[in-house]
Formats: C-alpha cells, sequence, structure tokens
C-alpha cells in the first residue's frame, strides 16, 4: 500500500496496513488528529526503573502508555493493538548496541517483556504548520536536527544521559506564539525547553546537529529547541540493556488517542 | 508549632517541624504555590503495576514523583524530603485493611520500600478561592463530600476499583470558568471529569457522600466532579497488598514543586 493512499485512512486501518506487511515506512503525517509514538520494549527487570526514567523527565519522555508485563496489546493506546506487528520498523539492541532491524518482532517476543509509548513532535509540527509557521526541515523533506546538550537528565537505575533536543528556526515575532502552541501538546514534548543563544544549553555549533540534518539559520529568526524522544534512546543505549527493541526513528505507532488531549486516554466520560 | 505560624513558612521549613514532632495536623493552606501530595508506599513487587495504574488513570492519579526502591529521599519532590518523617501523619494498611496511625514510619521503612507522591485538589483549590468562586466546604470547614462513581478506572495487576470524584457546587454561570481554571492544573486532578445529573456518573443520592461531609445543592448551583484523589486509596484496599502505607487523609506531603506548573519538575533550565 502507498503512502498516499494510506494517508486518508484511519489509525486502525494504518496499522492494520502495517500488521499485514503492506506498510513499512516511515509513518508522518498519517492517522491525522492521534499521538503518534516513540516505542521502548524491554525486559521486566528494568521496567520500572525505565518508568520512572520518563516519570522523571517528562518533557523528553512523554509516557502515552505502558503494556501489561507479558502483553502484546496496548490496549491502554487503541484497538485491537499488537505491538509486536504494528510498527512499520523496529530496531533491536543488544547490551546497548543496535544489531537487527526487523518488522516484526513476534519471534522476540516473550512473557517478561513490557512495552512503552512515548509521544513524539510529529504531533506540535503539524500544528505549528497549520498556524502558518515555517518548519524547514519538512518544508525541505530532511530530518530535524537533533543536538545533545548540557543539562543532565535525572537518572532512575540504569538510565541516565544527557537531554537530546531538536530544533526548529521561528521567526523572531513568532516565537512566543509557537511555545504557546506547543504547550497545548503535553503528550508531545509540550512546549519548548529553551529559545536564543545555542551556547546557553552547550550546543557548540548549531551546523552541526548530532542526529539528523543541518538546518539554515535563518535571518530574523531564532533557533528554538524542544526536548526530543532521542532522549530516552540514548538513555538505553547508556543502560547497556541485554535485549531492548524500538521503533526505526520516524517509523511509529499509531495511535487512537487524539493529539491534543490533556491526558492519554482514549476516551473521558462526555463531560457535558 | 501552631497552624497559623506555619502558614508563612516555606515548604522546607513546613516539612522541617513536621520531621521534628512540632507539627501533626493537616497542611490545607500550608507551602502556598508548591503542590501537596498524596502518598501511597509498598513493596517494590507491586510498585510497577502501581505505577501502570497511575499512568492509566492520569485524572485521579497524577503522579508527580516516585522515589528510588529503598531510598526515603524523595528528591525529585522536593530539597532533602524524607517521606519517612516528612507527613504530618501516616495510614498503616495490612491485607487492605487500615490497621494503625503513625506520626513517623521509620521503623516500617526498608530498602524494598517505593514511595509514589500524586496531585491533591488542594491546589485548585485555592485557584477557585482566588477567582471569586465560593468552594462551600472550605467556607463552611467541612471535608469535601466525595463519590463512589459508576466509570471503572482501568485496571493495573492487583489494582482496580471505582473512580471516585469530589464534588463542589458552582454557580451556572461559572461553570466553565472553574473548568478553565481547573485544566491549568494538570497535576492536581486537572479540568473536572463530568459536571450536571449526578445520575450520569452513577451517583444516587447527592445528599448521601460516600466520605466525607454532604454539602447543599445550592440554588443557581451545578454539581462539578472532579477525579479525586481517594480513587489510589480504594485500589491499594481491593488490592491488599501485605504492608501498604499513605499519608492520613488532609495531612500531606508538602513539595517544592511549583502548583502551577506543565510537568512535575524542580526546576527547568531558563526558557528565555
Amino acid at each position: 500500500m502507498d503512502y498516499k493512499s494510506l494517508k486518508s485512512k484511519s489509525p486502525e486501518s494504518v496499522r492494520l496496513a502495517i500488521r499485514d506487511g503492506l506498510y513499512a515506512s516511515h509513518t508522518a503525517g498519517l492517522g491525522k488528529g492521534v499521538l503518534q509514538a516513540n516505542i521502548v520494549i524491554m525486559p521486566a527487570a528494568d521496567a520500572l526503573d525505565f518508568m520512572r526514567f520518563c516519570q522523571r523527565n517528562p518533557k523528553p519522555c512523554p509516557l502515552i502508555a505502558v503494556s501489561d508485563t507479558g502483553n502484546p496489546e496496548m490496549f491502554t493506546a487503541g484497538l485491537d493493538i499488537d505491538i509486536r506487528t504494528d510498527v512499520p520498523a523496529y530496531f533491536i539492541y543488544r547490551d546497548g548496541v543496535m544489531v537487527e532491524e526487523m518488522g516484526d518482532i513476534s519471534s522476540l517476543w516473550n512473557d517478561d517483556m513490557v512495552a512503552f509509548a512515548l509521544g513524539c513532535s510529529f504531533t506540535f509540527e503539524h500544528a505549528l504548520l497549520a498556524a502558518g509557521i515555517d518548519v524547514w526541515h519538512i518544508t525541505n523533506d530532511t530530518t530535524v536536527p537533533m543536538f545533545k546538550t548540557n543539562i543532565e537528565t535525572v537518572p532512575a537505575g540504569r538510565f541516565s544521559g544527557a537531554l537530546v533536543v531538536s530544533m526548529r528556526m521561528i521567526p523572531e515575532e513568532r516565537v512566543e506564539e509557537a511555545k504557546a502552541i506547543t504547550s497545548h501538546f503535553p503528550l508531545a514534548h509540550g512546549a519548548p525547553i529553551y529559545a536564543g543563544d545555542p551556547a546557553g544549553i552547550g550546543i557548540r555549533d548549531i551546523s552541526k546537529p548530532d542526529w539528523g540534518d543541518a538546518a539554515p539559520v535563518l535571518e530574523g529568526c531564532v533557533p528554538v529547541f524542544w526536548a526530543c524522544g532521542v532522549t530516552p534512546q540514548a538513555a538505553i543505549q547508556n543502560a547497556k540493556l541485554p535485549i531492548c527493541i524500538t521503533h526505526k526513528p520516524g517509523h511509529m505507532l499509531v495511535t487512537d488517542i487524539p493529539d491534543n488531549v490533556e491526558v492519554p486516554i482514549i476516551k473521558l466520560p462526555n463531560s457535558n
């Protein structure tokens, strides 16, 4: 199934196409109006510490769902989700090193695994674009530039490391608006953590991102930095778990959770 | 130390007075501008499930801090917090039954314990009062009326049970305002989950709360219901853990976390 025909489909249909092996590419722009999620899967022994790491670092690690131990159905993130098959591509880490890419992890899942879903910035980028704020890396079809900062995350068990941020150039007069818009998506990293001189958060050369592609310093624009979902990926590599599985960057889980909700719940009772 | 002299003190001074046994009463109105927290302490074996329960039910259980296993310093909730001594009064549950009240749990704490802090409604009540919205139970010095609803929480492991709500009568023309005000405190239950006919969420008799004191149905007012911190207490009793320790209702942990923050972090880097 091609990307274009999936764009108009429901989140559930997107997941089914992925599960059936009909689509294995990136999910940007799919499942409009719902949260997409970074995925981290690990044995239960370290799951409490990883959950603490997310709780203590909610800007880079906004937790939107956690599976029961051994149950691949992430029932709080959406209808009939099977986390072994519903992500377009997975990265397999052993002792902190990425050793393999897979399209289906059924052979690796076992009764001791816990899956975590964390919010991602695809959500708020839609909102910036909708407000007429250009997002250079999208317009130019590159990957958002990401940087290691001099801000340390709050550690938990084996999980620690530097806060990683993603950078978007925002016109000076619209920085406050960009902050306000993204603050409405607390489950997708929320408001930026910093705006202005990159040196202020330990970034030496804005033209040399640690991940992703460089983006130009635009006249009249301010570099604005959001906490980034690469932070937990780096923490996982630091932790050197015997096995850990993540989504392949850009290849996210499409959930059924509306993207602008206050809390990551599929449905609350009608409040009117 | 009396309540009045504590009212002007810093959160840290309040905790020290409590630790030193100089104050053992309720904390309403203390530590202005910071979050107060419900406390739940349990052995590590069930901690991952309880944390999942909180993640899946964030309206009644807004998680603001989790200790390391065996470490009584809740360092992410404030400076020099010792969870064994800094709460005015504790309830001890064995097999789901409250068996004892204590002022200090040092003799019960061990290397296997995990402490959880959850936001509480004291925070948003301040904000309602500040906006000139009368809160009947405060004005009349009674306990907020609380009700079991017909809404089930999303279970996790041994933890399950009905959603419990607290009720405040709000003038009809100010209901939307009350919703908006409290939505700014996501770590203190946030916006209400329901407003209007109590039967809509399974409450048969508004004059007979399941916990707290009855409050009158006021002319021109609508009953508005917020998710309540008694929900996890009921879930804990249902779980029948061999041991579980909570704060005594109304006798909360006073944290250093500002009450209107987006995420439960003591301090973020300056974003300007």
